[in-house]
């Protein structure tokens, strides 16, 4: 008996004390009013979410921004509630006491211009969905084109806005690193380090064709109707194609094959009438769906748009631009990954060796492809913890 | 002047050996009645072309069948006129005196069911858009589900009515070297040698997704109607977006980034306004759009699932299929090829070496990426030719 009241008090200290590490997180909002876009347009309002972990110290020199991928949004870290069933997508390395330990450092990450999942409840942006203040209408296509340098330019007025005039670090993934790059190219002044995960330095033609992709459904659902849905039926078919090919360039085929364990090639629906999908193809398009019902079709095309124009730096020099860093930088391709390659992060690190930058690369070799460095960041915590703290 | 005249006689000889050399071939036709499919439905009439090059010996036991890619038809050798801007897609190694030597062999080619090439004035085919007799009208999408076994089947019966009854080889690339695999599992009898070019030996889940990408923009293009737009608008935006997916996944960045030498990422128009495109996207959309005026996209449809229903031996049993093969095989996956990956041909010769079958590896290791197996396929000719000509 007393064995069993022991391992019951275990249990419930061990409750307790995983109870006591949930980080409670709490969306914030920012908004600014007359904001420049790269490309010279003006949007008369821009309204942003943010999320922080951790506590700003009084020298306001211990914060590190999370820039976030193109599916994301700023909830990198926590749960909203107890009961969420997941929490935000880098908890395995920011939290108490974790690789980026939220009682040293003030972690703060922001929701991008146009972000995708708008229709979500965790995510506030300014996009084609807002109400665009000289029609009263929604913008639709009409909001102008934003950049990865615009998103730079929201996240650096977020942060002044509590006094922050230096980060200690900056690191994203995926569109995330593309927003760390510029961010240590833009504003050198300001990036203390930089952690590029599953990125690139700039775009190439296979990938300004290969983000078409998802844009190119989008604009043939019938409803999409050239961007002006609002109020009507949404063009989800398109989306939901979008969706599933998001999933099919992020995933690595081992992962796949994982997935489906009973994967039967010969599938007797599909033999039977072309009417009929494959299996897997049912099961995937449905959980794109899923997906495809908190996400705006337009504002997937303005993220497609954003990362298609870029290039560190935003000038066509790229080598010039990257002459501008002064962060050490932590390079972290996926070797396995099949959109952003890893010859792509290996680019970027002998581009930045060759200037005699200090810059370090590490790849995650396991089989999620792309999504390895948002799934399974924890592979390489050790070194970006010590990469983090050294002097 | 000697001189003079000497090099425009050379000149002229040379000019006279080229023409000499110019293989002009003439499609044929071949018609059954009463074809039933794998999947136990009947087509009333298959009518399907065929191209030959070299002359069939009196034993019959020259005969090496090629069997085409999924954008291609059996135009794998030669011109039909001198004029032609370019010949057949494997003219390299297929001719007098070349790797496949037509001066000892004689070549078949026969053109798909269901070939997406149907309005190009060069392909016969019986697919969707073909007069169902019932009906008198296209059968659309009552057109059965056909697949790699039943293009096999076709051929076997164009063979039979030359009164060949063995194939000195059989040789094919990406969804030919479906079909040879096939030939080789079904017909053992048949198939005196195998070559496997880019290819697989059967589908997995990530490819049977990635194959989907190719019919989900003809399924939302609002012409495409459920398959019925014959003697209507066809479904030109979305076939044009299934062409530039095609084209996307069977070329390596490195080709890409060859072909768009001038390309800018900070492209001016696309940062001006959400509505125009990239340039080169626009580039790639306007090429891709001329391959889909002569393509029908319900028969591209039909192509996708017979590919994506593909395992050797179109039973669950990959290994037993595998374990029929009595033809010695040579396999050619290319090192940069992101559709059908290398380690899908090393995989299959893993497996056949495994059964203690004799079989060989050799890789294209261009920049070309899955097309290096249709535009590159010279680099391995030595080793072709080698093989083929083997006691």
């Amino acid at each position: 008996m007393k064995i069993i009241k022991m391992i019951t008090l275990v249990f419930l200290l061990c409750c307790l004390h995983v109870n006591a590490e949930t980080l409670l997180v709490e969306k914030q909002t920012f908004t600014t009013k007359n904001f420049k876009t790269f490309g010279g347009k003006n949007i008369a309002e821009v309204k942003v979410g943010f999320e922080s972990y951790g506590t700003l110290n009084a020298k306001k020199d211990n914060a590190i921004l999370i820039t976030h991928f193109f599916s994301g949004n700023s909830h990198a870290a926590g749960k909203y509630a107890e009961s969420d069933a997941l929490p935000g997508y880098w908890d395995a390395i920011i939290g108490p006491g974790k690789t980026i330990d939220t009682n040293k450092y003030f972690v703060i990450s922001v929701d991008s211009l146009a972000n995708a999942n708008v229709n979500d409840g965790h995510t506030i942006t300014t996009g084609p969905s807002s109400i665009n203040p000289a029609t009263n209408k929604p913008y639709g296509l009409d909001f102008p084109v934003v950049t990865i340098r615009d998103f730079v330019n929201v996240q650096k007025l977020v942060l002044e806005s509590l006094g922050i005039k230096r980060l200690h670090a900056v690191m994203g993934a995926s569109m995330g690193s593309f927003q760390a790059l510029e961010w240590a190219v833009t504003y050198p002044g300001w990036v203390g380090k930089l952690v590029h995960v599953i990125g690139a330095g700039q775009m190439d033609a296979w990938s300004v064709s290969a983000l078409e992709h998802w844009a190119l459904p989008i604009r043939l659902d019938k409803n999409w109707n050239n961007g002006d849905y609002y109020g009507k039926a949404a063009p989800i078919d398109g989306l939901t194609a979008t969706m599933l090919n998001i999933t099919q360039d992020a995933m690595h085929p081992n992962m796949f094959a994982l997935s489906f364990p009973n994967f039967k090639v010969l599938d007797k629906g599909a033999l039977n009438d072309i009417r009929t999908q494959p299996e897997v193809v049912q099961t995937l398009l449905s959980r794109a769906k899923l997906r495809a019902k908190t996400q705006d079709a337009n504002h997937v095309l303005y993220l497609v748009r954003a990362s298609q124009l870029f290039v560190a730096g935003h000038q066509d020099d790229y080598l010039a631009s990257l002459s501008k860093i002064s962060a050490p930088s932590l390079i972290i391709p996926a070797s396995k990954d099949l959109l952003l390659r890893p010859e792509m992060g290996r680019a970027l690190n002998s581009a930045l060796k060759a200037q005699g930058k200090q810059t370090d690369l590490v790849e995650l070799t396991g089989d999620w492809g792309h999504l390895e460095g948002v799934f399974a960041i924890s592979a390489q915590k050790e070194r970006i913890q010590e990469f983090l703290e050294a002097e």
